[in-house]
Parts: C-alpha cells; sequence; structure tokens
C-alpha cells in the first residue's frame, strides 16, 4: 500500500487529493511555486517542498525539482491532479525508472489515447462509434477537399496537433473549406509547428457527454455512468451534470458499454473519461479519452457515492476495484458550478487579487471544492478557477433549485467572479427545459464579452 | 401550497429552514431579536421582522409578536424549528386560531407525548416495549420505596415534571433511594414547583437510539431509521452517527416497526423521534417521543437521501408523503459533530465573542450547517452552538476518518470551541470499537471540566 503521497499541483485539485490521502491515512507532500506559498494545499499537507518561481515551466512543470521533491521527502507515489504533468509521458518515465508510483495509466496507455489518429483507430476497431472522416492526415488543401466532398459538407477541419480550439475550422461549402483550410493549417504551424490537418463530419449542435470509467491492474474495468458538459464557452466547461439530461437508460447502456470496450481495448488502468459528441437524434460518436482524473469529476462522485480520487490510490497500490458494474446505480442529480475570479463583463478577462472576504454556503446536498479563503491572493500565472460548487437533488428541477439557492448566497469579495453568469445560466429558460447544446454559451451572448 | 414561511427560530436551524423553502420557491420572512440584527438568517429570508429585545421571553418566545409577524408579512405557515415555541400547544392552538398553518404535528399530538406518563401509556397500549416502571406518579417517599422494591433495584427516581437532568436520580439500594427521592422531590418542587415523582427500572450503560419517523396527513407512516446519540455530555447530545453501529438489521426493523406503531397510535403528523434506551443485550425500551426537527437530522438525511425540512413543508401543504417504506434504503453511515462556542478546560462554558475569521472545510462527503460568517458576534443570550459539522462515509471506518480530516481542517479564530475535544472522541479506541454508552463522555473526563 502506498504511504507516501507527493501531490503535483496546486489550487482545488491539490486540496481534493490531500484530502483524500488523509482520509486513507496516507501522508501527504504538498509542492507549490514561489508565488503559491501560502496556498491552502500548502497549508493542510503533512509536508510541502518548493519546486520553484511562480512560472509553471519551472515549477509545476519542473520535472527535475518534482522528482527530486518525491525523492527527499520519501514518497512512494505522485498524484498528478489534472492539467501540469498529468499527460506526460515523459513525466510517467521518470517516475518509473525513479521507482515511485505514478498515480494514473502508464505512458503507453496515455500515448495511445494522447495521439488523436491512433485513438480513433483503437475506437473503431473496438466497434465504438467515431465521428465519420477521413483516414490518417494530410497536408495539401487540393487532397484534402477531395476528402471532404467524400464525407459530406458540412465538415471540420482540424489540426492533428492541435487544441482549446486552435487550428479548427468549421466548412460548409467548397469555398469556405478553400479558406478555411489555409487558415487553420497557418494557425496550427505557428502555434504548434505541424501543419498535417484532418477532416471529419461536422456534427451539428451536439452535447458532449462524456463516460466516466475506472479500471484496476486486474482487467476490471467499470462506469460510473456519464456526465453532461455541453455548456462550455471557449471550450472550456463551465457547467457540468451528471447524469446527462439528454439521453435515456438504453443509451446511457450502450454509451457506457462503449466507453467500458474502449478502455479494455488498450488494457488501460485508473481513471479516465471517454468523450462523445451526442446528436439530435442520440447518436454519439467518441471524440477523445482523457486519462486523468478531470474537474468535474465530483458530480459523478455525488451520483454513485464513488470517491474517485480514492480509488485511483487504491488501484495504484495494486488493489482490486471494491465494486462491479452491477453495484454501480446511477442515483439522484448533481450539477457542479465553476467559479472562475473574471470579469465576464470584459470577455471574462481573468480577474487576479486578494480574496478580503467570502462565504460559500453549505446545508442539505451541497458540496464545497475550493483553495480560497478569507485573504487568499489569487495569482496571475495559473487558471482563474477558484472553487467549485456541487449539489445534489433527487432530480434535475431540485439540482437546479439547489444551485440557484447556493449561488445566491455565496459571497466573493475583492475580486470579480463569474457568480452573476453561472445565476443567468440556470435561469435560462432553455438550460431549464433542457434544450442546449454545445454552442448555448456562445450563442446566449451573455454580458459584453460577446460583441 | 403553501406560499410564504415565518421561521420562528434562529441560527443554524432558522438558516437550514430559510434554504429548504427557497429551493421549493416559496418565499420566507425571518424574525430576529435585536441582539440578533445582523444574524445570517436574517440576511438570507425575502423578509425580516425584529420581533423584541434579546431576551428570549421577549423574543423568540413571544407569541404575539410572532404572530403578528406573520400576519403582517402574510405568511401562511409558520415553521418553529427546535426548541423555543416548537413543542408549545398554546403556539400551535394560536396559529390555527389565525389560519397559519404550523409546520409541525397537531396540539394533541403534542400534548399526547409531551406528557411523560401518558406517552408511557400510549406505548404500553401499542406493545411498544417500555423501561419497566410504576404505574401513574407518586409523592410519599414510603410508597415510593415499594414501588422501586417491586421494580427492583438498581432504579431511576425521576421527576414527573423534569427535565434536563434535574429531579433525577439513580438508587441502587433501600438506602440511596429514601435519599434520592428525598433530594430529587426538592429538586423538582424548586425548578418546576411540582413534587410528583415516579420510579422506573435503571437500564445501565444503554445506547440512546432514536427513530426518526414522518408522517403524513393521509395516514402514511415512514420511519427513516435510526440515529446512534449515546455520546452526551449532560443530556446534551455531542456527537451522533445513523446508523447505530450497536444494533443489527433485526433489531433495526424491531424499532422502526415500534417507532411506527407508536405513532400511529397517536395518529402522528409531520416528522417527529421515537427515542430508545437500548441495553447490552439489545433489548430497547421506549423513553420519549420528540415532537419536531432534530439538531441531529441531517445524518438521518445523509443516508436516507430524505430532505426532511422539505418533507415537512410538503407534509404540512397537505401532500402525500412521496416515498413509502420498501423505498427507504439505509447507504452508508453518517456522523455528526456539534461545533460549540464554549471553552471545555473551563466546565464547557460558554465562550460567546466575535469570529474573527473561521474556515469550514469542503469536499467529498462533507455537509456544513451553520450560521456563522467571518465577523459575526456570537450572542451570550442563546445556545453555544456555531454549526454542525456532518460527514458521510461509505461505513463508519471512513466516516470516522473523513470526520477526522474535517475537524483538522476547520479553523474559528476568536472564540474557544469544542473542536479538539470533538477530535479527542474521533480518536478515542473506545468510540472507534463501538464500546460506549450514555455514560461515555462523563467518564472519560476529557479536559479539566470534569475535575
Amino acid at each position: 500500500m502506498i504511504s507516501k503521497v507527493l501531490v503535483a499541483n496546486r489550487g482545488e485539485i491539490a486540496v481534493r487529493i490531500i484530502r483524500a490521502c488523509k482520509e486513507m491515512g496516507i501522508k501527504t507532500v504538498a509542492v507549490y511555486s514561489e508565488m503559491d506559498r501560502d496556498s491552502l494545499h500548502v497549508h493542510i499537507a503533512d509536508e510541502s517542498v518548493c519546486i520553484g518561481p511562480a512560472i509553471s515551466t519551472k515549477s509545476y512543470l519542473n520535472m527535475d525539482s518534482i522528482i527530486s521533491a518525491a525523492l527527499v521527502m520519501g514518497a512512494d507515489a505522485i498524484h498528478p491532479g489534472y492539467g501540469f504533468l498529468s499527460e506526460n509521458t515523459t513525466f510517467v518515465k521518470r517516475c518509473r525508472d525513479e521507482d515511485i508510483i505514478f498515480i494514473g495509466p502508464t505512458e503507453d496507455h496515455i500515448i495511445k489515447m494522447g495521439d488523436k489518429a491512433q485513438a480513433r483507430k483503437t475506437m473503431i476497431e473496438a466497434g465504438v462509434p467515431v465521428v465519420p472522416g477521413m483516414e490518417g492526415s494530410i497536408t495539401d488543401a487540393k487532397e484534402a477537399l477531395v476528402e471532404a466532398e467524400k464525407i459530406g459538407f458540412p465538415v471540420m477541419i482540424k489540426a492533428v496537433s492541435g487544441g482549446g480550439g486552435r487550428g479548427m475550422r468549421v466548412a460548409r461549402n467548397r469555398d469556405e473549406f478553400i479558406k478555411g483550410f489555409s487558415v487553420a493549417q497557418s494557425e496550427s504551424a505557428v502555434a504548434f509547428g505541424d501543419n498535417s490537418m484532418y477532416v471529419e463530419k461536422l456534427i451539428e449542435n451536439p452535447r458532449h457527454v462524456e463516460v466516466q470509467i475506472i479500471a484496476d491492474s486486474h482487467g476490471n474495468v467499470v462506469h460510473l455512468g456519464e456526465r453532461d458538459c455541453s455548456l462550455q464557452r471557449r471550450n472550456q466547461k463551465v457547467l457540468e451534470e451528471a447524469p446527462s439530461a439528454l439521453i435515456d437508460d438504453q443509451i446511457r447502456k450502450q454509451m457506457g458499454d462503449a466507453a467500458v470496450k474502449g478502455a479494455k481495448a488498450v488494457g488501460y488502468v485508473n481513471a479516465g473519461t471517454v468523450e462523445f459528441l451526442v446528436d439530435k437524434d442520440k447518436n454519439f460518436y467518441f471524440i477523445e479519452m482523457n486519462t486523468r482524473i478531470q474537474v468535474e469529476h465530483p458530480v459523478t462522485e455525488m451520483v454513485t457515492g464513488v470517491d474517485i480520487v480514492r480509488e485511483q490510490i487504491m488501484i495504484a497500490s495494486g488493489e482490486k476495484l471494491s465494486f462491479t458494474q452491477e453495484d454501480i446505480k446511477i442515483n439522484g442529480h448533481a450539477i457542479e458550478c465553476r467559479i472562475n475570479a473574471e470579469d465576464v463583463s470584459h470577455g471574462f478577462r481573468p480577474c487576479p487579487g486578494t480574496v478580503n472576504d467570502f462565504y460559500f454556503p453549505g446545508g442539505y446536498g451541497v458540496r464545497v471544492d475550493s483553495h480560497i479563503y478569507s485573504g487568499y491572493k489569487i495569482p496571475p500565472t495559473y487558471d482563474s478557477m477558484i472553487g467549485k460548487l456541487i449539489v445534489w437533488g433527487r432530480n434535475r428541477h431540485e439540482a437546479i433549485n439547489r444551485m440557484k439557492r447556493v449561488l445566491d448566497e455565496t459571497i466573493v469579495m475583492g475580486i470579480e467572479t463569474n457568480i452573476d453568469f453561472q445565476r443567468e445560466i440556470l435561469s435560462d429558460e432553455f438550460f431549464v427545459e433542457n434544450k442546449f447544446d454545445t454552442g448555448f454559451i456562445d450563442r446566449k451572448m451573455f454580458g459584453a464579452g460577446h460583441k
């Protein structure tokens, strides 16, 4: 059994992981940049090590520092959280070379799922539906147009190395395609140093629905149902819920089975998320697999009663899953609102500063995951999320009303936040009536930021 | 359906009730004494009314003020919370006279269960086991001794009007009985103006286990399992859990059935608690029924998923219960720690003052019910409870470890609290190994207060 975990992250996820370790009787080592000296994760860990200056590349992405810290402090495992080094195969390998357990999948799993073309191929072979598209990649615009016409418009042009919306364009006809391909390719060349592209069918007005899977090292793979993460702003999730209000039990089972099949196809171990787009007719298409814990994991925990971080640690210790697929029942409905320090009226501009005072409410069915405290200085260096408010209700209606109540009571003084924006979403009739897709937020033009 | 609720209480339970109303779309009116002007329940209610000076008899017990406030503000219902007017039959009658719905049982239920002798008689008739004891009451010491010898030593001498430990004495033999009866009777005469006594068998080293019941006005009565409230200090509960680790499923069912039978025997409506003592051999004996919501209701909510305050409001609106006995499944284990502003090392002396800063932690399986905020002044006038920390785990072991983690992270600055004392309980091997009874805390001599 793992006895001491170094948490190679910061913010709310570092706090989340340290809490799980404490509850399991496992010692914890926090790492922090010079900017994060007074962070909550540093305060609540048993031990802590400064790993470099504020800038991530010199601290939270600094493998030498982190591995050294683990060796010096005698940590026998590292939990990477999300972002930073969580899907970095070099880091996973370096942990293994030093006999440190990496709490997550192996390099092989990350490689197989990180390469989009290979992941797609794996899924096709496993019988999981994928978005119809061309084989392999392409650099020549004319050849690409031939592929586009084979697939049929509208199509999505995507940079192979792309991410975060960059190197992507929609094309509804030949003219748009020729223009869009050229622009997307240039973007990719500049941003990622790679001009290889691919073309796939555009799934119009889809929902983003993802299945949480969890797999031990003994070949057991269980899914924990799905999350609906369609509410996104520029590909950043804003509000997530479990289960998805769109799909029925039959589709739920099909998607769950598909996710398990996909995970089994690569011999996946630890927690992972299989992401799908779902169209209006409830056809679902694999888009990618995330090989780490995700920000939105609490909504799944609220409806299944499974502590996913705890399970990750148990699995990394070599334990078998303590439950089977039949044990997993989806109970009620959960919603998560990400609370960000940002100025919604100025294009969602991050708004670092000092939290003079704050109040996160509690009560029945409420969970708060956050790293802020009164007097905490939100650094400008990292992401702007300051916490997650999560509620549970017997059904979606109850959960929405509970979240509205929670947002009404929440107070954060000293900085701008997106709390009012979240409140607007929860009161939007299209959201309430389950009539939304991934374009919802950008179309709704909430705030001046969309002008 | 009720449209506006006046909450005739303060502190965390007022906050709890207002939150439930908000989530149900019901308007709320807070009432407050001059001392509580800046209380959280006043801030979060839709409307608020000052009902008098600090002293409870002139504010939270002032029926004229409260009824007037309800009429002026147009509240169609009053939720009394616990304590104050929650079991006051005059108040219930006055509400009815003014056509205001009292969210709770009727006067008749309160009378029948409030009179200990009558409640005992009702339970015997319903076939519910009670503590063996004499019939009726007695004032003469010699006659009482005859009764005591019939019952068999050890016995408990109790003032009929007693409460909070006053007018009670244990007697293990004739000499102790003669002395104890005289002292207890004098105490009762002074404290309650009543010298009538009764004598019952002493249940040695019992557990206090209570069953939550909920009954609609259509004759449906369901129990929500039991809570173990054995950890008490001078008859004040300190830490509660659900389910009880002492009893097995068979006893659980017997106790649940007994509680339902008792409630049905008086045609009970709304939420109530049937309290039992359980002896070493797991025999259980009815002691009393509380005809109101209780402080410790959240542990039941955590293991059943039933929002008891919401159900109270639905029942008062005339709705049928939305679940049957078969729907109620006990899921996992919950523990509540009452956090009090008190100085444990000085005899648990209440410690009012200003909360300069505080941190109540969150995360997986954690619920916080509290009315404090940074800068809040805890008045010296009311009870010293400043909040309840509640955790859920898959089992008792997990729940204990989670609560320890939560207590470790909790910070309350500016006043003394019992947080360290709660931490000691959770680390006590007898508590952890489920070897405790109602005398646990007083025997353990935690802190200097027991010297």
